[in-house]
Order: C-alpha cells, then structure tokens, then sequence
C-alpha cells in the first residue's frame, strides 16, 4: 500500500491497468486468472439474484468491461481469480446488503480501495463479489475541537490530508500511493509512509471504525475519545486485517495540529553500506528524531543518472536524506547533529539546507528512483522486509549478495530510520529463467530478514505475496491464534478468504 | 491502573492493605469473600498436587498470612472470591506450568501485578490460581540503537523509567501508581497517566509480548522492529485484555529519546466550570499541545486548604494545571499561548512559571488532592470516564448535578486535555443509604458519560466495576464480539474468567 510511486499517466486517472502475470503466480488457490466474471454456481445464480433484487440490477456489474480494471491490485506477481460481479457500493447499507447475501449463501467477498495494494490482498478470488469502496467519498467531519476526522472509506488518502490542512490540521499517514491510495485501504493494510519514522503509522491514527461483519450486521468499534479501555481494542484488530474480519464503511481518526511549514533537509552520500548503516546508527542513539529519514541504493541512483542524467555521484553506494521539522532553532541544531552523524561516517557530499526548492531537488532522486527503473522496461517485484534498526546495514549487505548470487537486479529504496527496505526485484520479461531466479530471490531475502530479527512486511501487508513468509515469520502457534481470530469473526470464512492469515 | 495515588505508608513497601467490602459489591460471579483458601474440589486437588510436584510444594501457597495480601486490588467496592492457592511466578516456566495444569483441570487462573488496579480486574475469582508476577522483575535489555526495552512483567514502572532514564531514554506512560504497579500490569490495563495527553498510552509502547496462551504454551506475538504488519495484531489485541487472553511474561516496549528537563508550567483557577472547559476546549483548537494538562476540582481544592492550609482560592470552581515541554524558545510561545487561552476565557490567579520548584508548588494541588481527601475517612469509589474532549465542561456539570441530586459528595480530578475524569465518590463507612446513592451515582455517571459519547472506562480497565457499564457502552452485537475472540483464545474460560468481556 505504501510504495506505489507514479509510475505513469494512467494512474492519476482511473484505476490500474491489468498486467497479465507471466509464468507461475505466488500465492496458490485464488483460482485461474480469467478476466470476465466466472459461470456461476447457485449460489452465485443466488447471490446475483438477490443483489440484483436489494440494489437493482444496475449496481450489479457483470460486464467484463466494467469488472476488468477490480480484479487484481498493482502486485503484479500475485494470482487473482474470476468474481462473480462486482458492486460498488453507494454506502454502508449496500455493503451491508452484499455482505449479508453472501453470507447466506456462503459466497466469498472481497472489498478493495483504489487497488493500490502491492501484496494482492485486494485481487479478487475465484467467485467472489468485488466490493469497492471507491465511492463512498465523503468527509463527513474534521473537527478542530476533538481534533479527529470521520471519513468514508473511499476518501482518498491526500484529499483527507488537504481537507484537514485547510483547517490547521494533519493527518499524518504518507504511504507513497497518498494521491490514490484510499483511506479504507490505508486501514485495511495498516498502511506506513515516510513521516512514520516519527509519527507512527496508520494503526496509531485510527480511533474508530464502522465495520459490517462477516454476518452483514453494522457494528461500530473503538471510540471517539482521546482513550479509552473498554473491551478489547476491536478497531485495532481490524486495522491492518486486510479485510478478512469485516467490512470497514467509516474511518474516525485521530489529526494532529499541522506543522510549522519549512522543514530542514539533510543529505549525504555513502561510499559503502557498512558506513551507512553505521550513520543512520549514530542519529537514532543520538536522540535524533527525523521526521523523514530515506535511502536511496547505488541502483537507483543509476537509474536515475541514466533516465535524467542527474549528475548523482555514481560511485555511491547509498545516500541518506533526512528532514527535522522541530521548531527553530532546534530543528538547526537536530538538522547539524544529523550532518555531524553522516560525516563522521564518512559521508561523501554532505550538506544541509532550508530551502524548500533545493530540499526538492535534494529529495529528487528519491521521488524519481520508482520512475526511473520503470524506464527499464523490466518486470518490477516489490519487497517490504523491516529489520531491527541497528540490522539495516547487515540486510543491506545480504540483499547485495543475494542479487550478485542469484544473478538477480535488486533496486532498493528504503525507510531507513525504520529499518524498512523495499528491495525491487528487476527481471527481464519474457525470461521464465529469470524469473526463477527472481522468485529465489523473494524467498531469500524473506529468509535473511526473519533471520535478523526482522518481519516480511513492514507496511504492504500480507495478502498473497507474503503468507508463506508470514507463516515462517510467525510460527504455527501464533499462525494458529491468527486463524482461531479468523474463525471467530468470520466462521464461514467469506471474508476475502485465502489472504492475510 | 493510573489512578492510584500515594494515600499511605503503607503502600510503597508491600501488597495493599486488605479492605473489606461493605454491603453489597459491585461485579456479581466470583463468589464468597472468605480470605482463606476455599477447600478444593477433585479438580483443585489434582491441580495443588501437580504443582506441588513440578514447581515444589513451597512454591504452591495456600496459608492465609500469605495469601491474604493478593485476594485483590485496590477497588474496595469490588468483590472476590476464594482462591485455592497462590504461586509466585519465579520465570515463564513457572507460568506455563501454572497455566497448564489449570487448562488440564479447567480450573481458573488470575494473573497479577502489584494488585493497583481500581476496578478489580486482579480480584480472585472463587477456586482459582492467583498467579502473581511481581517476582519477575528482570530488566533484559535496553537497547539505544533500537530504542527499546525488554522486561520481565514484574518490573515497576518507575524501575524502568529510572533505568530507561539512565541512558538517555524515556518510557512515556506514567500511571499514577508508577511507584508501584508493574509494566505487566500496566500493558494488561493499557495504562495512562499525566503523559498521555500528549504521548499516548501504553498500547502505543507495546512492540511485542511473550505470553503464556490458554493451553500454556509460550508464544512470541508483535515484533521488535519499528514496524510490521505480518498478521493480526495479536500484541495490541493482548493489551488491555486483563489477563483474559493470556498471560503475559515478558515485554518489549518501545522508547523515546529523553526530553529537555525543564518543562514550563502554567495554571489557571476558575470561577466557573463552563470557562474551564471553554478553556481547555481552546487549548486543544489552537493546535497547542501540553505535555500535561490536568485539572483539579472545588472539592479536591477545599480538601487540600483544610489538611494543608494551602490557601488555595475557596471560590474556584477548578484549577487547570498545564505543562509544556517543547525546546526554547518554542515552549515560552506555547506557554504564553495557554496562559492567553485561560485567561481569555476568565482564569483568575493565572501564571506561567519555568522555576521548577515553583511549578512543584503549583502542582501540589494536583498532587495532594487524593491524600487530602483520604483524610477525610470516608470510603472511595474512583470513577473513569472518558468524554469527547469538547463535552468535558458538560460531564462535570453533570457530574456536579448528580452529586447534588442524589446527596453523594463527588471530588474530580481529571486529565483534562484527554476529556479523562476521575469523579471520586466520598461515602461515610457504615451507611448502607449512603452507599446505595453512591452506587445510583456511580451509575448515573456511567450513563451520563455514554450518552455524551463518551467511554465507561478511560485507563483504569472494566474489571469487574465497569462490566455492566461496559455492555451499556458497547451493545450486545459488539460484546458478542469480544466473546467471540475470548472464546477463541481461551476456549475453556480458564483465564480470569468474569473479568473485562
């Protein structure tokens, strides 16, 4: 959810094009990836009917024209299977009613936002009712008072950001697919972002949620109040759910008073991981507290060099951005501490500054790494394994030999104050070979993260892409407890069923 | 949980004096309040001899003098039961041991800390294990790289901070029973305190837990990195559930950096109770953010000028207290702009100060307010309800209403700038009408609190005092809920059954 950067100009505008997937797909039963609605069964005949009945015919799209664009999100290594329709929902009676129709008649549902994910939670399985959420668009309040916004789910990420700045207000939650990603989807994946490193991540935003359960009954969990510790914390469980426990229909979340404008930018080159890790070491021991603390690998910065001819040292190994939004002159003070850290580590081309337009142009060649390896015109797999902070030079380092070994070109951006790297696996199309050796690559890297200490998604979820390293991650007993949360809220399994747990 | 305040000699130095309940008590289910253990059934035959024989029969306590102390905790309005034994959990072994044995006989276990809890939810139920995990007090690590703590359960809050502090670190969450509750406790509680009106509470702490699950088997649930997202959040779902879900053995919390020392104070009497809230109210819509922000009503005031003689103003209708903690020159800024919002809305005796014995001084109200009334002699029932920040004038006038209506005395504090309130209920020993309009006011509150959308519950937990209050808040749908995953997780009932769902 967190990493979708603009990858062209299509995606403002509509939602995302289909990519057939090549060779084998990750993830296993969704079914067969046909891309018109599956024939259905009776209890599809049943389930159409009734739709058709309780929201008219119209709601109730079965054209492949129409259903195309809902069946998969932007993972494109992940299976997706043939629904049965889709809906898009008006507001929570009609969820309410989908819901409720296919529970009756045991047929799965799979809700999705603006299909941004990078994990495949939101691809549709085998028979299901596509359930989008993009229409329910409105903001019903930001209130300064209570200093909290209540959204439908299909507000989309920087329109609710831009609605509380007209109030003085922030809602902090960046995930890199802000301008398309939906506030229901960020909940649904618990989605992170760049100011995350120091304002947390979606989970710590959400204070209440409407939510239709797996039996179609609406139910309101968590609570308008700045605290509260009344029963289990419900709204918490389904953040980051991926819509497996429920439908949610309506976000309250917690704002923040917004910032002082101008940040500081601080920046530095790294002729060798190790000196890296060592630097974005140092700031975090130091006390230091970035708002926005990035990496950008030598491959990217290739990239970068070659689709805009950026003049980026070409012999870095990384370069570390990182802005303090203190107020001044404290931010001048974190900002020098944080120079101090990268030069004594040895960074190369080190500076500072407080203007916005040279902050941009500093911050560019993290902007622009996504749309200059897509240049490539390769096959692009993302992953999203966090370590623990002090272990991000050592995975660094481990995602380097696993591509040099496995002959695998690996380009990774990361959100180094979190440890969280999102490794991009580059692989020729149209060369099962090397996609082989690409899939190898997934699973290695899978492996040395859980081997540090670290999780296989540190903010694009699970969905398909990463069950089987949830499950070494986690550990049968724990997956046990996850799946005994499943069979509670949903014991006929409807809810997008084969993701997540 | 938060709320325990220093009300005598005895309290820092062993386990809470026993208080016996008068009339009838509060919570219903957990049977006669003998002191000694109850003679054991077939089941907790064969459970005393299993642990007698794996832990040792010394470990396995069933003489009164030594089981008295852990009966409860310190909601004397609350009930408990008989328990069959107490064991003093020496590691996780002991723990998973305990834990099993009980699930093998379906006899119930009840975990404890340091017994601060205000509404019962460390009560013995009749036939149970207590299972006390003070003794479990290792710090393990405190890691600046990754700005984490690692603890056994048994560790006293202030023991951490202190621990935390001598490294440059801070662990937010300061209940007021710091001195003495227990990290455990306070993660099975969800804790606050003065802190979390800007810091949040101990559910925003907690990285990762180890616990003991119903079948007593030691799982690992969250994660020690900065983020992650692979699987339900089965930590944040543990916190706050009161020992029903698991025992908890080990914790990893998460760490600040340590903040500036000095922080400035500012305070503000006022006349009426409709300026305070507009106050506070004003406070929060201008985008300021104390670090505490408390308040102190006329009861409490008059409490403390008569054991005092404080010569605080007798005419005040309640003191607001705020602190700032943001680096100069921001926090004068942001002091002058609390101290204009007060004013503005009629503080009288308003002041700034930076002086930290001074601002000692000033908060010394606060502080002595529940001793002060303690020496009145009377019985205390402490509520916690929790309203919508801007509704906060509105539940004290309410508060207010009720305690004249129905002739209880009624002093609040409350974290004000978190719509937190603390109404404590002051009732003379040995008045059974007096008791019965203490608990009509009790109710009345609960109901007020729910009707202004607000919670039962703001930190100190449902226990066994605010079950009922909880189900009014929740609904059945969502209650059905919470039993559903408690039946998940603990298929038997064995842990801490009649508590929190």
């Amino acid at each position: 959810m967190s990493e979708r950067e603009p990858v062209g100009d299509h995606l403002p505008d509509g939602p995302p094009v289909v990519v057939e997937p090549e060779g084998r797909p990750f993830g296993g039963s969704t079914g067969p990836a046909e891309l018109h609605p599956s024939d259905p069964d009776a209890a599809g005949r049943a389930v159409l009917a009734e739709l058709s009945r309780v929201l008219g015919a119209d709601q109730v799209r079965t054209d492949p024209d129409t259903v195309r664009p809902y069946v998969h999100d932007e993972a494109e290594w992940a299976e997706h299977g043939t629904p049965l329709c889709l809906v898009r929902a008006r507001g929570t009676a009609d969820v309410a009613a989908v819901v409720a129709a296919c529970a009756r008649h045991r047929v799965p549902v799979v809700a999705r936002g603006a299909g941004t994910g990078l994990s495949g939670g939101a691809n549709a399985v085998e028979g299901c009712v596509l359930l989008s959420l993009e229409r329910m668009t409105a903001i019903r309040e930001i209130s300064a008072g209570e200093r909290l916004a209540v959204v439908e789910p299909g507000v989309v990420n920087d329109d609710l950001r831009a609605a509380c700045a007209a109030q003085g207000l922030w809602y902090p939650p960046d995930p890199a697919s802000a301008p398309w990603s939906t506030i229901g989807g960020n909940v649904a994946t618990n989605a992170g972002g760049l100011c995350c490193v120091k304002y947390g991540v979606t989970r710590d935003y959400v204070l209440a949620l409407e939510v239709v359960t797996a039996d179609g009954e609406v139910v309101r969990v968590g609570r308008r109040t700045a605290k509260g510790v009344a029963g289990y914390d419900l709204a918490g469980l389904m953040v980051g759910s991926e819509g497996t426990l429920g439908v949610i229909t309506e976000v309250t979340v917690k704002l923040r008073p917004a910032r002082p404008a101008a940040p500081r930018t601080v920046v530095g080159f790294f002729d060798s991981l190790a000196d890296c890790g060592a630097a974005v070491a140092a700031v975090t021991e130091r006390g230091l507290q970035p708002a926005v603390f990035e990496l950008v690998d030598r491959e990217c910065l290739a990239a970068v060099n070659r689709w805009r001819n950026a003049g980026l040292p070409e012999g870095a190994a990384a370069l570390l951005l990182a802005q303090t939004d203190l107020p001044e002159p404290a931010a001048a003070a974190e900002a020098d501490a944080i120079l101090a850290a990268f030069t004594e580590h040895g960074a190369t081309d080190a500076m500072a500054s407080t203007d916005p337009t040279e902050a941009d142009a500093l911050f560019a060649a993290r902007r622009m790494a996504y749309p200059a390896l897509e240049q490539l015109g390769m096959g692009m797999l993302t992953e999203d394994v966090c370590v623990p902070r002090t272990r991000m030079a050592q995975m660094l380092a481990r995602i380097e030999e696993i591509g040099r070994r496995l002959d695998v070109r690996i380009a990774t951006v990361a959100h180094a104050g979190d440890g969280n790297l999102h490794p991009l696996m580059l692989t020729p199309h149209d060369d099962p070979a090397a996609r082989d050796r690409t899939r190898a690559a997934f699973d290695e890297i899978i492996s040395a993260a859980v081997e540090l200490g670290g999780t296989v998604t540190g903010e694009h979820g699970v969905g398909l892409l990463k069950r089987d390293g949830m499950e070494r991650e986690l550990g049968p007993r724990v997956v046990a407890m996850q799946r005994a949360v499943k069979a509670a809220l949903d014991p006929h399994g409807i809810l997008n069923p084969g993701k997540a747990v």
